[in-house]
């Protein structure tokens, strides 16, 4: 159920809204949007009755919502969510393309640092890299943990790019959060709900991977699940499904781009790196990605590829990553879109 | 890595191995067997150096493990691993074929109680009810948490059936091991290794269900999660996987019993409910199950299955219940089993 | 459309519906049952009127047939159809078992004799052998043809066998069909329309194997396209689908069984050679066929699978073919069957 | 197996090889390249002897080919494969972008023309069209079959289009290639062997549409099937697989794009109409198709979609499709390519 303001609804009408809907046992939700506020309505209570609420001062109309994802949905809020970041121009959403990169696994200080160094030269905004890895094998590296979470922070000061690394779990979520700029929730834990919901409690933007076998809505019930905590922060990311196809480590399903952008305002990464799992498969799957109408990308970038710690015959070289941005920034223009290449102060 | 002990090898020789191996930096997992103890070597700083571990007291031989799970494989341990429960007959991945049954959620302790006496009366040794439900919608109902694991409880008294109930999350895993006998890890959480790994700490029965797209190799490096972490008695459970074909709720994947038992020495259920999601084909696919050789089936079981909260199409009636029952139980001996299905003792 | 006439309609009046039936451009299939005739009316076309049929003589009522398969449906026939062979006791879709066994192809006049000779006296009722291969590759043994066809008559007039073998295109057809009793249609062809049109065409049953990737309604809408065409002995065989999982050849979707059983009259095979491409998983997933309900399994059978010039991994020693009949003779009665396993005459 | 002539290998020497290819029961391809010819061998008989034909005159080197196709790889030819049509300055896997255009059915002679006339004034070169339907349903819509194929050859001659059609099975196969300037396969008949050796005698390029669920090597070795017969114009078509993913018709896999290009030197086209099944998503896929490298795109364009006998929801509008020309005109020089849109000249 969604409550309509008036565009000329006060904060106190608007307030006056919310404290109602949760004498009725709901949750609300203010979305404010550039023409008016709505606000979601969310709990498991059963049915709210309307007739109530629109006779609310300041209420323009109660609507339902009728697919099981409410706060995800274009129905809800019609306009592109886009995510900013204190003290950075970088934004994921918004006209600007959104790039990430950065190693699989934070394996050393100096490993990050040189690739962090190489991707902000080429013109990345963010950088990633695993603090945390879920391995299929228990006996495989399970990542450098809090020590690569302070590398990642040196690397913010000293190149101005924002960051985003998984959390694995509950018990390392508040550190990651801590940490970061962005949280990462793994394909794997896409329907971990407890997860879901603490990190609906964060109030640091969630990038969510795609499950290898989630169907779209499955995928914007996660989203939901953070949403639903109070959390509006929810970049979505495909990164390839699991089928009988075997050319490629995963199917990278790129029409999912524009399935979801018809029915979410959420913002939309797509990763080629793990979409593929073959280094020269990366950059055409990027250019595709951006093609079909993409927020950004997300890529692995190693400057040592054949002795990483993990997926290295997925990650691309910094001179590739820089091949990359230079073919994104050509495609930009003709979606659209815009790719600000500008060096960081860091590396000047 | 696995050091296999001669089988006139003293206690203290395989102690003396063990801290041997603790020494190197590795974890030995000691594993005794109907002729003699092997004992497996696990952790990941790499190669063990097998020169030293051969030269020790009592050792006959150390063995290689090429296959990525260790633990979990036949070649560690040949015999089939059988989970007792104390004061019970009742056994998992022994002759007799293990019948699961319950409804999906406790929705309210009569109800429990009342499916409990049925399933009970037909013959089923163990009781399986949602406490805390994984649902894809943040807004449906989400379980009675702890008043369903008193009820469960109430159920094991009275009608001497052992209890299998999902831990969500690491917050509930330690309440549910203590209620229940058998803590279930659901299909969404095969691959959450933060709750595997705490899993493994328990000194409870774990029962893992396969992910909906997750290989067999991926499947028992899951159980090996909790295996590495010192708790051997995991039993697997298929209940369906996630293809195109869109007749069922998923496809059950019955050829990977053989697949499963070639390689595993675990115990392994069939789940046909999930695995179907139709109540019509539960009785079929559980026949199919046992003919394939499964050591029990898992079935969801309602009294009001048309008003049930969750999982309603593909719960049986209790009559249905003791139909399968009476054919599982002419079934068994073609596959060299039993089905003992003496009356509990509350029910006479 | 359906319609359904009295009890006591006589054959003039079928005829003269039948008749109308043409003059109003469309085709009509008499379909007599246990209690009544009903005839399906198909063609392209568009609607039929019903007004006018239902005031014919001897018209109990006119049935609008919702699903897209008509005459596979068992809205139009609600009977299980059962195929029955001139001079044989051999039946398909009746209470008795059908058992098909056989190589691969037909690779010499003595490996198909001596295979057939210990099929028939283990008591499989029918014969499969290839004469015409369908291979992934135009450089592999693609059968011996026309040779096979008269290999394989030999062995029903040696061994009383029936003869099931596929006719791979249009240009074959018409000579398997002269020396088979079955014409097999591959799940590579499960949609060649035009081959199956004129397999429709032919006075012979069809076997139709389930494509790889085909639907249930997809499966059944194969079949219509043979019954549109007035041949109505139509064999359905599931014999694995394509997905994710890659502990076998394919996924054996043994679910199905009651899936179709429901909406379908046709008689269901089940081929857990090619449902699982593993000798050591046939047998165990023989007789999960046959406890899901299947009419029957075809199995690959050959005396030396080591050197076989297709499927050799797959394919099952006649002492394992032994083993299995055993099996499911005594798992027949459990699901309501009989597996007579008479010897045949040439044997004794 | 591979011979390499030297670079200057005379025609008589190249015949010479051939000769005695054919007398070792063997069948020779030659297939000239830009520095010298090159002449693969195949054949079902067995291994051929390298020493004798590395000792006839001309020869450079004896080169065995590894992978199970051998005249679709790279190994056996190098270069790229360019189809070019007599007349005309169409060419498919040349620099130029191949767009293909035209309704899913051929429904009538007006409809046809309005269409031609507007995908040819925005620049399109290939006209597609159905003239024979495969269709699920028996009583579906068939298509007009030779009339449609003489509209589509009045199409060529007014608007200079080359016409692509489907050839349905072995008796239309010749009346198709007879008018058609490109035969379709369609992804049905991938694996439809005899259709392929056929169309492997044909004088026409083939397009091959991938099978449903189709893996990258069996999508060659079905092109092998075709060049196997002396056919070497093979023209790969991506169209979608089947998988779990249920938000578009079928699951775009854009990643065998580059995939196929490491290993093949044959064109390869993409899809996006049957790959997503719905109109919004054509234009983004087809843009991320050429963003990823494709050598063109196929689309389905219809004046009326929603009163269209077959396919309307993925058929787009005349206009969308001169958007898209503008967009992928745009798009070709970042990926090295060119398209010419130069108008017909009939509609000038």
């Amino acid at each position: 159920m969604l409550v309509v303001m008036k565009a000329q609804a006060t904060p106190e009408e608007i307030q006056a809204v919310c404290d109602h809907i949760v004498q009725l046992g709901f949750r609300p939700h203010p979305l404010p949007g550039a023409q008016r506020t709505a606000i979601g309505i969310t709990g498991n209570q059963g049915e709210v009755d309307r007739g109530n609420l629109e006779s609310l001062s300041g209420v323009a109309e109660v609507i339902r919502v009728s697919k099981p994802y409410k706060l995800a949905s274009r129905d809800v809020k019609e306009e592109d969510t886009v995510i900013r970041f204190a003290g950075s121009s970088a934004t994921i959403g918004a006209r600007d393309l959104a790039v990430v990169a950065g190693p699989c696994s934070i394996e050393s200080r100096d490993q990050a640092l040189a690739i962090a160094e190489q991707v902000a030269a080429a013109g990345a905004r963010f950088f990633r890299g695993g603090a945390y890895k879920p391995r299929t094998s228990p006996y495989a590296f399970q990542g450098l943990g809090l020590d690569a979470l302070k590398v990642m922070s040196e690397i913010r000061e000293k190149f101005g790019l924002r960051i985003i690394t998984e959390a694995l779990d509950s018990d390392t979520l508040d550190l990651v959060a801590e940490w970061a700029d962005v949280v990462q929730i793994g394909a794997r834990n896409m329907q971990n709900f407890s997860l879901l919901k603490k990190a609906g409690r964060l109030r640091k933007p969630v990038l969510l991977k795609r499950g290898l076998s989630a169907t779209l809505e499955e995928f914007l019930m996660a989203a939901e699940y953070v949403m639903s905590e109070g959390n509006y922060e929810v970049i979505l990311c495909e990164r390839g499904v699991r089928t009988f196809s075997d050319h490629a480590r995963n199917t990278l399903d790129l029409s999912i781009v524009p399935a979801l952008q018809r029915v979410s305002h959420l913002p939309l990464l797509v990763d080629p790196s793990h979409g593929t799992g073959r280094r020269d498969s990366v950059l055409p799957m990027a250019r595709a990605a951006v093609a079909a109408g993409a927020d950004g990308v997300m890529v692995e970038v190693h400057n040592h590829p054949e002795s990483a710690l993990s997926d290295g015959p997925q990650s691309i070289y910094p001179e590739q990553f820089a091949s990359m941005m230079v073919e994104l920034e050509q495609l930009a223009p003709i979606v659209g879109r815009t790719l600000p290449r500008a060096v960081s102060a860091a590396v000047q």
